[in-house]
């Protein structure tokens, strides 16, 4: 998905937002936003917003020189989520479709993305699962399971740290074996990497690694040459948020995205309203597969 | 009030939002967002807000060819509060104190202001008229009718289109022969100026003169050197909405300001909270008066 003009507002409040989390030093605040200021005038619109997204994030590390600036709110939202843990399990096992209740709850577990808003906390997180339990889900059941069932190997690829506990709820339904967690290759945003997989445990229940790239979504072109060879011979995608979907919704590949649509760009690009749950294939499973190379 | 960075991510919506307003052609659009996003990339953040107002607005009409892009909607805004007119005016002389209603009302008409918000609507409207009328005004009504009593001439700096209503109504309620209304100079925003004064008849009942300026503000460097020796003249000053505050909260001037707090930067810089209905004296008042000299 290209960037949009209205991005670029977003883009502008969101390195404000991030920069005054990490330092008290106003100096620092206005040098990168006059950076990304400067930046922006220049950007071009063919390329994805999670470009500029990882453009903001890199800066914001190095004028500050803090490697992980969302650290401590990541570990938060891990050690939040898991606490639901049991609870969350109990709901989807009792409930009458357990698949699709985790499908609902990790497409909720999306609302945990510090890009598309400035503050996330346990109220808003209730209500993200409160709407996915209650409202319209459209997805087809059967053709999701018979590709799961078919396919010899699963990406699964991660968006942000404590959603990374719901996905884990959906693992769960899904054949484990089959299925590689994939998650960023270094800090950046509040995104998951191995440290919250490793954190909350998910790599002693399925094999979990990392695509090589600081980029809050999946730029193939700035993975690592393993990541890229392992996205090429998955048999399926799963693909979870919006910095995934921005990255590779016209990538030719069978993708499945799952992400809560939190912005009016995303929304307008998907055809939904802004708080829809997403479950889309791409289209281009339609088509032939063309292989990305590096 | 000097500019802060939280300013930034609004100028950069507003210049978006209103080059929309004016033009369907996407190039311009562009050119003008990577323009503003340019200059702002090195703006001096002790100028006031309104100042960087004055250029974005500018900008669209030098790149649209419009003139006064917000003609059509300063109409509407003035129509629709006339309509409104007869019935503001038995509320205020049905209540038991028809200067505070007045004044009350005329801080709601400065919800009217297209610089703070995207949108404004009837509804909007009404709220705020509900709002001004059931919540505390922090005044101190003794001195500003002894002031107004004492006052040789009164300068009435008006803010916005539709606003020019309710002001009206407040004028009504002040001795009409010692006031000149002031509007800006020329079209800028959904800004007061001299057309829309005449179209809905306001000079026939009090002097209206010009500011010379186009920002939407009274920068006093910018304004006519006629305004600025009636200003350094004027006994009083009674100034309305959110860009005269910030364009002169700093001038040494005896300066009663009446607005509506809209937006986060200039609620901490009164000590408000947004939404608030502020009457406010400049603390200059106490000092000695030094003259503004072109």
């Amino acid at each position: 998905m290209k960037s949009y003009l209205d991005c670029i507002p977003c883009f502008i409040r969101q390195s404000l937002d991030s920069v005054r989390r990490v330092s008290n030093d106003e100096n620092i605040h206005q040098e990168v936003l006059r950076s990304i200021l400067s930046k922006t005038s220049n950007m071009d619109l063919s390329e994805s917003p999670p470009s500029m997204a990882q453009f903001i994030h890199r800066l914001i590390r190095e004028k500050t020189g803090v490697a992980d600036p969302y650290r401590e709110i990541k570990q938060y939202f891990n050690r939040e989520i898991m606490a639901m843990f049991d609870d969350l399990k109990s709901r989807i096992n009792q409930s009458s479709d357990p698949l699709e209740t985790a499908v609902r709850l990790a497409i909720a577990g999306n609302i945990i993305d510090l890009g598309a808003r400035n503050q996330v906390n346990q109220h808003i997180i209730q209500d993200a699962i409160d709407h996915a339990l209650n409202n319209p889900l459209l997805w087809d059941k059967e053709e999701f399971v018979a590709e799961v069932e078919q396919a010899e190997t699963i990406l699964y690829l991660a968006d942000n740290a404590g959603e990374i506990v719901f996905d884990w709820l959906l693992i769960e339904q899904l054949p484990v074996q089959k299925i590689t967690v994939v998650v960023r290759g270094y800090p950046t945003l509040n995104d998951v990497t191995l440290a919250d997989a490793q954190e909350i445990g998910l790599d002693k229940i399925v094999q979990v690694i990392d695509n090589g790239s600081d980029a809050p979504g999946t730029i193939l072109h700035d993975c690592s040459i393993e990541f890229v060879e392992r996205f090429n011979q998955a048999s399926l995608i799963i693909s979870k948020g919006q910095g995934n979907y921005e990255t590779l919704s016209d990538v030719d590949k069978d993708i499945f995205f799952m992400l809560k649509a939190k912005c009016p760009v995303i929304a307008d690009d998907i055809g939904c309203q802004v708080g829809d749950m997403v479950f889309q294939r791409s289209s281009s499973h339609l088509y032939s597969q063309q292989i990305f190379t590096k």
